[in-house]
């Protein structure tokens, strides 16, 4: 069958299941149903911490099948599923279906765990690496499952997502499970992703290298969702988990490419009081903060509240008294961390409430403007950010399709061309993000506006911005690089891309070697 | 038949259903099941801020049979539950039953609407004044279910209370429904008794005085739990909310019983590094703390934690470094709102996390002493805080029986002879909080150890305090009061008194007129 974006799809799909083909952005809300939960009481006297995760391991009784959980704050920096997953080797169980938040290279161990079947199953909202390569080579037995970072907490409070074990590396833990991300030599501040987990999951096992005193202060996930707690010597290497290294581009073109989407932002009318924003750590999406940040200085504009994986950029503007509150699900820098603990109004929100669609809104349902990147664009301004042109993965939505969904303007920031490949195709090769969900496509040599939003067409003619149709952008690209040649895949099906409701909105077939 | 603490209890109780007798205080934890919530997806551009009450009532289409949830943040300065009845009585609305966390003299509107079969059902935790006495009487068609602190959200989570609908009394509000106790003119603090409600009701409403531009912040129950916001005039009389009275006794009698109290915890060994602490906000029990804090400076005693309704006197010993943290299910002063706002350490807690036994473990678990009242004692040790000795019902448990069966020492603290009545029984009126949990009874003629305590009855030996048996100290009052008479009371039960854990542990017969 083919989806509404006509993207060709079985009816049922090996290791999957049965197909919910998309129908729309916003065509399966209405009431949904989150799961019954059962918890095991603990009363006076027990005792949560454990002496290693082995004996985590026996005591939640992992087993061959189980599906277990894990959270990407540590980022490239994570020891933790490596950990999890070398304990889980050892006892000889397999067939184990890995949720995770993200996987990142430095969680290469799990390819030969999918090799020898121990690792069947992955669901991820973002995965690059070696991981995310060996699965587009047919590595892992089912097709892995790509979510969204609003869709997954979805499926798990729904219960499509069933974890038996959810593993959370905590920066701190006290001994009865409250948990924190913003002490500890692990600090990575918020921890925005392991909520549903926490509170949907059969068993929860924290782990941690600042094993404290009860009770921790603060708190971020409380004991009554932590049924033990393990201390290891590291969960991650600081290095890797709050890099520092998120910079605005110096590059002249995207500095380009960022002061046009400033303007189209500008000319669209919301850089007024009560602006709400949020973008990438990209450096071309980060130089339209920039941009965004002297305007809204000089014209005296207080925004309601930036959100995201926050940045240092966005704590500046924040601190200078341009927003009046900040929405983080997860720290991208030290600034970030530093700010999420120590101003009150830099809050904390889950994965749940930052871009779930089946709740009673969530946050990206109030952002005005949310600049976003893409690998690929076609003419329908559908948009790939899960697959590169070679039909490989290296990403994922993350909260690409969410924040689209729910933004008022959503504009793409791109180099036209990139490594002599044209960015807008007829067909992308893997759509991510849904056209009607994007308004504006923003590169160096002109900007297109999707048809649906005629307001912003006529907003934009009173402007010197050079706007053309896609289709024109198109063809200025392909008179610099030839019309590129179609990628051949196989007919394998290795990944399926869940729209953030859980209907299917693409499926990425084996890469050929 | 007959329950483990020999209370006669119907198998059944017309208006209230099957009875599961209580059974011990530990005996019904296991796995236990939170129960599913089915929620109405709210989609970008949708509008959350309602005109009124009434329209709220529409919105959520309040009909006759419905059960419906307020919390008690703002006591006996309330507006919000007789603003709503009073729009539902006017509606024409009937047989509604209130699951109201407590009741106050305030909610005196309610008796008429009982006598007109408006409300035909009433869940409390505790309830004082004329509702209480109307119940006593019979006024109400359906047994009153009196249930604890922690046995209210173990109801509502596991769905043996099903909320239709969660009134949500807000200090401050934002247009998309995230709500703080702290901001406002009518801030109360923290909003504990509110958040299970609002997670496991169907519909959730906002009812505030103070909305703000979105984001509110802090944000202590978020915008994921409500579906809509209503703004009114006022939600409480702010001199009824935090009232600034809690004091210590002056009454020489309350301080010779708190000094003893005192020395008994002392003796206990328990006043050590990582103590931690709860008391009620009686006078007595206030006197303890103060006894107590001089205490833990002098030996320069760090504690773990102080719980509770806080009041001004554990913020100045939190503030004087005598605990790390407090955590708090509602403010019971001004100081301790003044604190809950500006001291990071001073950190909420639901009233699930403060005393559910089917959680993945409560605070009241780690909570070392507790200092209780009590209007009856039995011999048993078996605690009457619900009815008075004429049988008519003026309190309830409140967090009586959970900290009492969480905490390691837990101390009843009272006059060994009110209005010439003596205080032990051989059997209470009303069973509140079994026996097995109660492990010193303190007045000022004596102290009385229970027998399942010998370790602690050892301790006592090497002190000089005056300690009896339980039987010793009865015969003590009753040589100064005689022996009281049995109070009278019909057959008819108009109140079943629930354990933590759903049980039930005793019932409150009509009182005779």
């Amino acid at each position: 069958m083919k989806n509404i974006l006509g993207r060709e799809i079985p009816e049922v799909i090996e290791g999957y299941g049965k197909v919910k083909p998309f129908e729309g952005a916003f065509a399966n809300c209405g009431i949904a149903e989150k799961k019954s939960v059962k918890v095991k009481s603990v009363i006076p006297g027990d005792n949560k911490v454990l002496a290693n995760i082995e004996e985590a391991l026996d005591k939640v009784e992992l087993k061959d099948g189980m599906t277990i959980s894990f959270h990407h704050h540590l980022r490239n920096g994570d020891y933790v599923l490596n950990m999890v997953m070398e304990a889980i080797a050892k006892k000889g169980i397999k067939d184990i279906t890995i949720a995770a938040s993200s996987i990142f290279p430095i969680h290469e161990p799990l390819v030969e765990y999918m090799k020898k079947g121990i690792v069947t199953g992955i669901y991820a909202n973002y995965m690059s690496g070696p991981v995310a390569e060996a699965i587009s080579k047919g590595a892992l037995k089912r097709p892995a499952v790509m979510m969204t970072h609003g869709g997954r907490p979805r499926a798990i409070e729904s219960g499509d997502l069933h974890i038996d074990v959810a593993f959370v590396a905590a920066p701190t833990a006290d001994t009865y499970g409250n948990l924190n991300g913003t002490e500890g030599k692990s600090a990575c501040g918020a921890l925005g992703y392991a909520e549903s987990d926490a509170e949907y999951a059969d068993k929860v096992v924290a782990i941690t290298d600042n094993l404290v005193p009860y009770p921790a202060s603060p708190i971020q996930i409380t004991q009554i969702f932590v049924d033990y707690v393990v201390e290891v010597d590291s969960i991650g290497n600081p290095a890797g988990i709050v890099s520092g290294t998120t910079r605005i581009t110096k590059d002249p073109v995207g500095l380009k490419i960022a002061k046009m989407a400033t303007e189209v932002i500008e000319a669209s009318g919301l850089i007024k009081d009560g602006l709400s924003f949020q973008t990438g750590a990209g450096g071309t999406s980060l130089a339209v903060a920039a941009e965004l940040k002297e305007i809204m200085k000089a014209k005296g504009v207080v925004g309601s509240f930036a959100a995201g994986g926050v940045t240092g950029y966005i704590v500046d503007m924040f601190e200078e008294g341009l927003f009046r509150a900040i929405f983080d699900v997860q720290c991208f820098d030290l600034q970030a961390a530093e700010s999420f603990k120590k101003n009150p109004a830099h809050m904390a929100m889950s994965s749940s409430m930052y871009g779930n669609p089946h709740n009673k809104g969530a946050v990206v349902n109030n952002l005005d403007v949310m600049i976003l990147g893409a690998t690929e664009i076609d003419t329908n301004f559908n948009v790939n950010v899960t697959t590169g042109s070679d039909g490989v993965i290296m990403g994922g939505s993350g909260g690409h399709s969410d924040t689209a969904a729910g933004s008022k303007l959503a504009i793409i920031v791109t180099n036209l061309v990139k490594a002599r490949l044209p960015i807008i195709k007829d067909r992308v090769t893997t759509v991510t993000t849904p056209g009607e969900s994007i308004d504006v496509l923003v590169t160096e040599r002109g900007i297109a506006v999707n048809p649906r939003r005629t307001d912003l067409i006529e907003k934009l003619k009173e402007t010197n911005l050079p706007v053309y149709t896609i289709e024109e952008l198109k063809a200025i690209a392909e008179k610099m690089t030839g019309k590129p040649e179609a990628i051949e895949v196989s007919d394998e099906i290795v990944a399926v891309v869940e729209y953030r409701d859980g209907t299917v909105i693409d499926v990425v077939k084996k890469a050929l070697e």
